[in-house]
């Protein structure tokens, strides 16, 4: 029989032949008796249930650090669709007139995104020069521009110190350089694995946290699994475990721990650190390995970026894109590229992750057979451009 | 010093350090003498000049096949910019209201796009029982509808016989099975390569009598080469030679032989057959083997269809997106696959173009780490959702 214990009735949908009980949460797990601890939040009960395979599949939870005023109300972190949809209706209700979005990754941008398009004033605070960190500051310089071209204003290099609070909802945040106004506060700093029960039941944590989990999702602890958001996976550039908290790469871990656990044998070969996101009409990517990665793993590495147009130049709504590839010297091994630009730009990013998992060297990139037809590219793919020059410096 | 000999003005972008001869056309290659006769269309003259080393890139034309009344003004084939203008003249000067294009390829698809905003009363001839014989029939049949959904008025299955003209301009197109009338004749039968100018001067010539070159795209004649349309290319999934009239197998081509002509020792592995077009907002792309070929090289290959979405299914915007992919039993090679869809369906391919290049096998390309975020793609990119399908048949 399967069991699954689930918190949120939001991110549940039904399914057959799965025994579900919403509104319960495991709270603690006996391994050595096989059971598990179960509280049923509604009834206010607990119980112990045995099992013969445990998948813990418990995500991530939105990074707060511990600074004054954190409890105020109207302080809200995204990581899963109940939070989003508390947001909306907050802002449907209370119409909030200032905004302050405290970190500029995937969350800040694409909840600057939303509460700009809902005509909020909308502030963003970044404790880096650019925002998105998953991307070299030369790129992310870009992305920082796209925000502040729809309206958003920026603080950069300045660090949340706390919050202010009036009757108990947030009413300003403090960074070590000024006090922000602010009617809604959205909290966009990344996520932590939420490891604490694998942690307490004495199963081993890998990378940043991470439950660490094998290929097939399976714990140190034979019959107790690990998925999604909670899991460490491996980079299959980097060749080392890793930790990425984004839906795709759940889905997939979540899949191949169900194949497993089913019986069946299905290994997940790991990430190449894709990630995709957008400000209204500028597209940003990654894949591989950014400047900063390639450093700390020591690599000897080259970066050329390009700018060219995401259609044929005279084609209508043709527009910019940039286009950062990094390569290893000596092996000509490409490492990775960045990708901001209008409509168009960033699916591209695809090629990149392909040609990742392939091992391909920026040399056999630049013959690559991409499409081309007017409304969709240039004659020679950005991609290709990008790895035409890139290909000369290696 | 570096001569260009060009018919066409239109085509010729001055370039620095080129003598470039336009309205100049070379009639004949005198290979034992390395000279090359040259006539000067404007003045009516011609000449004879030596040469060390000679590229042919003479281009391709329209099939028009011998049917009668093919002399009539109003007959248009589309290769050249010259061509295009000439078209967009005779359509802004003349007003033609009745169109017909001969072809659904991917001149009768984007001519039929640029016809119907045009406001024309556009119909299409296809021999085939659907347009687009890139495609497998099935996939096919989606861009037919695509067609007729703009309000084309398709005839299939249906042969060109001759055209009837009033005046020396053409007024009808005669079919096997009527005559349409028509102020404007399109020719999407395809092209040739234009290979007499080599086959004459004994020039070798190879696939579908394209100028016969290797991966340095030298003929088989030392010193003389040959690039774009005129030429063959390498087909790395078919494993033979291979013809393919498209701008960016050309441009690449053109490159390749611009170093080795250099000095330098440039190779060109190979295209794929990737390639991509549009009718409206339906986006079509292949890449690889279709079925048809498959089986003429004597494949064992499997096919999986599905469909879904091109975005998050909640996402605004997101639209139905197909994708047929063929797979080799035994060895579980990718082999191609074609896509019909909404905006973002089409760049999909070159997913598929890369794997392909990478001869990955369909097993591998489940685990790809594709791009996510709501507004590019469902968790599952098409891709991915297509490989999954497909890999249990293998």
């Amino acid at each position: 029989m399967k069991k699954l214990i689930e918190r949120t009735p939001e991110t549940f949908r039904e399914k057959q032949n799965i025994d579900a009980h919403v509104h319960h949460e495991v709270i603690e797990v006996d391994l050595p008796g096989r059971r598990v601890h179960i509280e049923d939040m509604q009834n206010n009960r607990s119980r112990w249930e045995a099992f013969d395979r445990l998948l813990i599949a418990t995500g991530s939870s939105p990074i707060l650090p511990p600074v004054s005023g954190a409890d105020a109300k109207g302080i809200y972190g995204l990581s899963t669709l109940e939070s989003g949809l508390k947001v909306r209706r907050v802002v449907d209700e209370t119409s909030p007139r200032r905004a302050v979005i405290i970190g500029g990754g995937y969350i800040g941008l694409e909840m600057a995104e939303a509460l700009i398009l809902r005509k909020l004033e909308v502030s963003l605070v970044e404790r880096a020069p650019q925002v998105m960190n998953t991307l070299d500051p030369d790129m992310g310089k870009l992305v920082s521009d796209a925000l502040m071209n729809v309206g958003v204003t920026l603080y950069r290099e300045e660090s949340l110190e706390g919050f202010e609070a009036k009757n108990g909802r947030v009413s300003g945040v403090v960074t070590d350089k000024r006090t922000l106004p602010a009617d809604l506060v959205i909290l966009g700093m990344g996520v932590k694995p939420n490891s604490n029960l694998a942690e307490q039941a004495g199963i081993p944590l890998g990378f940043k946290n991470s439950i660490k989990v094998d290929q097939r999702m399976q714990t140190d602890v034979e019959g107790v699994w690990a998925a999604g958001d909670c899991a460490q996976c491996y980079h299959l550039v980097r060749k080392q475990p890793f930790y990425i908290a984004l839906g795709t790469v759940a889905n997939k871990m979540g899949r191949i721990a169900g194949l497993n656990i089913g019986g069946e044998t299905a290994e997940f070969p790991g990430v190449v650190g894709t990630a995709v996101s957008k400000i209204c009409d500028v597209e940003v990517a990654r894949s591989g390995l950014m400047e900063k990665e390639a450093r700390e793993l020591e690599l000897d590495y080259t970066a050329q970026t390009i700018e060219t147009s995401t259609r044929a130049g005279y084609y209508p709504d043709s527009g910019p894109i940039t286009v950062k590839m990094l390569g290893e010297k000596g092996t000509g091994r490409l490492l990775g590229a960045q990708i901001v630009g209008k409509e168009g730009a960033a699916k591209r990013i695809d090629v990149i992750a392909t040609a990742l998992h392939a091992g391909m060297a920026v040399d056999e990139m630049i013959h690559l057979d991409l499409s081309y037809a007017p409304p969709y590219a240039p004659v020679w793919d950005p991609i290709l451009i990008a790895a035409r020059v890139l290909v000369k410096k290696l």
